[in-house]
């Protein structure tokens, strides 16, 4: 093992904290306590552990937390109208539905109703324009906590060459906008990509996030590389036992990267801290209070 | 000379007759004649010059044309009111208001006031992030005209590794979403990158929007790529003439480059024929009537 581990259980402690203080510091000068509300439609069991953690982590950082649990034959419509309630609701700093959402309803027209001043997710598409027009914005979480474990692990980003593993919209594309306000040269491959191993062999930053356990093998990394895998693969041991691993093959890159974030403990623990993050920050804009340092990218 | 020429002015040429054809059918079976509002803001020559072609382009293909010239010391609160009329006439389907507008009005905050649905430069947020996340949008003029070329002349793009030199919100980085949505693998380079001629030497297509004559050189590519240069930059010639050049050395990229556009006569004249092919679009969707075929990308 040469690659320094960035901790990303520490990091996400750390911003933790400083929600916390900001919080603190909101109630105790202006009288207010940022309220996130979160919305989960049906009961698939992972969306029900994510809503709870964030829930939880939300009222340990001092702010409140407003749980929506509807049936998942909620209709589009009486899921809009939840929507349009909470967006009038003075108390609602910040509003996230849980995706994915079941097929009966559109998931891109429940995004676009929420205001996108509430919009913590950064899923909104003028909140997406405004990230790829250089506007301030509320940037979507897990690439934002990967932008501050890259500032603070990857050294001066300005010129160096970022390849971004991954094109989804919550993850890949963000991503990629996010490096190359940073000045790096931006590479977005993909399934489509022709000889991924040469490509990724020039990355002086590799982000992996395509959901596939191992897939990035540490050969094809270049002496020295930062590597960020936002990957979280539950992959069975054999012995009927299973375990998380990343995308990237944790074991071969660990020996050639100079950086690289372990999985679990990584990326994992930094997006629903950048979640209440924002949920400051949306607070303090709606409120037109100083905006807090150090909770945005 | 190897390459092919890629022929702009012929292709803009047949795009805004199929835009002739289609406002044609509007009228005949619709009644419905599309409008394209412009706004010029202050005496700029080279703006003038832009508002005008537009203009005689818009008329020649039988549509409505609808000019607004406003003295250079128009605040921003008549600007905006203008275009709230302008949003709100039904006679209008698209809007532009010609860039780059004077330092006391806010570019963010007018764009940001149009109707996205008329929104036909597609600099809107809104417009912006639907690109970004791969919902149906108004595309930026000039990318979208380069994407119907390299459709055209760069073969199959699935797999293509692209390059796109330059990252403005109006060229570079909406052109590398849609080469994104071609699935080819797309780099961003810019005036941070490192070595740019060994990554342009990689790439099977370049796209060069840097503002910088004859920069891109013939050495730096891939045999066989294809090369789009959206580059118009005006060149003294040291006899008291000036001529027309692009970003890329034409004379040195012919003999290595599979297609290529020339400057005149490439990118250029399709930015405009895309224009009015958006305000048929916009028109459409405004009245929910069929989208016309071969129009957008």
């Amino acid at each position: 093992m040469t690659a320094q581990l960035i901790d990303g259980k520490a990091f996400a402690a750390t911003l933790r904290e400083k929600v916390a203080d900001h919080v603190a510091h909101l109630k105790r000068t202006h009288g207010v306590t940022p309220g996130l509300a979160v919305v989960l439609v049906g009961d698939d069991p992972a969306s029900q552990v994510y809503v709870r953690s964030k829930q939880t982590q939300t009222l340990v950082a001092g702010m409140h937390s407003y749980e929506y649990t509807l049936p998942s034959e909620t209709s589009e419509t009486d899921l809009l109208g939840l929507i349009r309630e909470l967006n009038a609701d003075p108390d609602v700093h910040g509003i996230l539905v849980q995706l994915p959402l079941s097929d009966h309803i559109d998931e891109a027209s429940v995004i676009e109703s929420i205001d996108p001043a509430k919009d913590v997710d950064g899923f909104h598409p003028v909140n997406v324009g405004r990230l790829a027009t250089g506007q301030t914005t509320l940037v979507p979480c897990t690439p934002m906590g990967c932008l501050m474990m890259l500032r603070e692990y990857g050294g001066r980003l300005t010129g160096q060459h970022a390849v971004v593993i991954g094109r989804s919209n919550i993850v890949g594309k963000p991503m990629a906008q996010l490096l190359l306000r940073e000045n790096c040269t931006v590479t977005v491959a993909h399934s489509k990509t022709v000889d991924l191993a040469s490509l990724v062999n020039r990355a002086d930053i590799v982000v992996a996030t395509v959901g596939r356990p191992h897939f990035v093998q540490g050969e094809w990394l270049k002496t020295g590389a930062t590597v960020i895998d936002v990957g979280i693969n539950r992959i069975d041991q054999g012995d009927d036992t299973t375990r998380l691993v990343g995308d990237v093959d944790f074991d071969t890159a660990k020996d050639i990267a100079c950086a690289i974030t372990p999985v679990p403990g990584g990326v994992g623990p930094m997006t629903i801290a950048c979640l209440l993050a924002n949920t400051v920050t949306a607070c303090c804009r709606q409120l037109t209070l100083p905006e807090p340092v150090g909770l945005t990218v």
